[in-house]
């Protein structure tokens, strides 16, 4: 609720029992969260016998179809929209825009920092790895069966937004859950595991090769950029949601603090993925550009041309790591 | 002991009480569960008051420098020998050979279904997906100090041995173990992570990309299979501990059943590593070739020139693949 008491699970709970009729909405680029909390969250309220229905601007990645329910509801007069993972409007994407009106979102789920409290009721846990761990959280306590297909999305959030328990995001609430989905929904976690860690197709092998050609290293190789034209991307014949993961590439090299790659959108429109280790926040870094998110993942869009755009992230990188820090 | 009953942890906690001057063997090629056991059990056992040592046939790989413990005893004539996270004396490589004598080691603890059970105590649980787990499980029972560092240490073997949590051979104790080492111990697990799993000299950031670019592929791409001469390896400049994880990247192609790695030692002397998944059995694969080790990781060593290697495991695909089973 807005500037309200925070909310409770049973809150929630009685929220999914008293109403009908759900929409749930994800992000755009949307990711293993988004995508595991929307299909999980249908499923429990579809086997609580309520319509409901999991949208995103862009479709659903290929990538994922493993923790998709089968059916998109056709009779349905929306009545209730949940909003999980989605920090902000913005990211609802441009084919939701509808939604991005005062009022329009009834319920939000999430567990950014950065969330800006623009649905009717919030819960926010900012100390969760993940949204997806929140649901869960909220299901167990309703008591209400919850199945292995339900289970394994939300494996799928957790996993996804840990780097598989890997990130300091990570809690030991977050191991004990994933003990309990495992043992109590007999989750197939290794084969999702291949699927969102271990696998690429022989195209996204390609271009993994040609980013690392072409990274570019700054400040005695402490921050280490890549630039990925549209034109590169669409020739690779790489779905968009694989390329995700390459974010990560730029900071996978020894010594460095700040990881940068730059995604070409549109003409002179960057989309800008930041990943730090401990010495730099990567959510303050992004917030100079109007972006934000967790503080060793970030991101942010700069509408400039792309000489402009590196200029402007290297004078900030130069000010995290050499302005501010004395060594 | 030897075709006895399993050796309960009081046991094997007694057995530290009651002896002194204790060497700890770790296995060739060593990786972050062998080190990560034996560096915490050294340190285990010097806060009881006890001398040990960790001996390495070819040394201790920079890699793991933050779980080594500071210094080597020298004033110390050994008196009891423990083998961790060894199956097999022919894995304690050449300069610790005067251990593969028949009752030259004590206490071995391992995880090691194929264990061949060649010290005069054994104490395996191949059911753990890591030694570090049961020496853990151990040191616990005790009730006696567990350092920051200790724990550091058997975090590394647990993480590292699970691919971080990722393989079939996590269980959910190993999450719950996983929650109780970072709530009690404080461990710099995010840290010691980035590490093991995503950090990569520019050296062996080439190494992949060479790899990558020269992988074979076979029977309609289910499998998959790479090279690495000798000097090749040499080249690079890329440490040798580096390549062991480079065994993961022929499985990581989308489709593959079966990922071979093929690493020149000497002229006619190749070091296989064959990763699988759950259509293939890496262990049984391997055992055709002399080898052994998990179901979805094993080795083997073949002595013959490249040409012959590769058709001997190829045929050896092939009856996996297409011989037993019938699609």
């Amino acid at each position: 609720m807005k500037g309200a008491a925070k909310m409770t699970f049973s809150q929630i709970n009685s929220i999914f029992e008293e109403n009908d009729c759900f929409t749930i909405l994800t992000h755009k680029s949307p990711d293993g969260d988004t995508l595991g909390c929307g299909f999980a969250l249908c499923e429990f309220l579809r086997n609580m016998g309520k319509k409901a229905n999991v949208l995103n601007s862009e479709g659903f990645p290929d990538r994922y179809d493993f923790i998709y329910e089968g059916y998109y509801e056709q009779d349905f007069e929306e009545k209730y929209v949940i909003a999980v993972d989605i920090a902000d409007t913005v990211l609802l994407g441009h084919n939701l825009e509808r939604y991005a009106k005062e009022g329009a979102i009834d319920l939000c789920i999430d567990h950014h920092i950065s969330n800006k409290n623009y649905a009717k009721n919030t819960y926010v846990d900012a100390k969760a790895p993940a949204a997806a761990l929140i649901l869960y959280k909220i299901m167990r306590e309703s008591g209400k069966p919850i199945t292995k297909h339900i289970a394994e999305a939300l494996y799928t959030g957790i996993a996804t937004d840990t780097g598989c328990f890997k990130y300091e995001n990570t809690t030991p609430e977050t191991h004990r859950i994933a003990a309990e989905l495992m043992e109590e929904y007999d989750i197939s976690f290794a084969v999702i595991n291949r699927k969102m860690f271990d696998v690429k197709s022989k195209a996204r092998m390609r271009v993994e090769q040609g980013v690392a050609r072409h990274m570019e290293y700054y400040y005695d190789d402490k921050c280490s950029l890549i630039v990925l034209s549209k034109e590169a991307m669409e020739e690779s014949g790489v779905d968009a949601s694989e390329f995700e993961g390459l974010a990560s590439i730029p900071l996978s090299v020894e010594g460095v603090q700040i990881g940068i790659t730059v995604k070409e959108r549109h003409e002179n429109v960057y989309k800008i993925s930041v990943r730090t280790t401990e010495e730099v926040d990567a959510s303050a870094f992004c917030k100079n550009f109007g972006g934000g998110g967790h503080i060793r993942a970030a991101g942010c869009e700069i509408h400039a041309p792309l000489a402009e755009v590196r200029s402007m992230l290297l004078m900030q990188v130069d000010k995290e790591l050499n302005g501010t820090k004395q060594d």
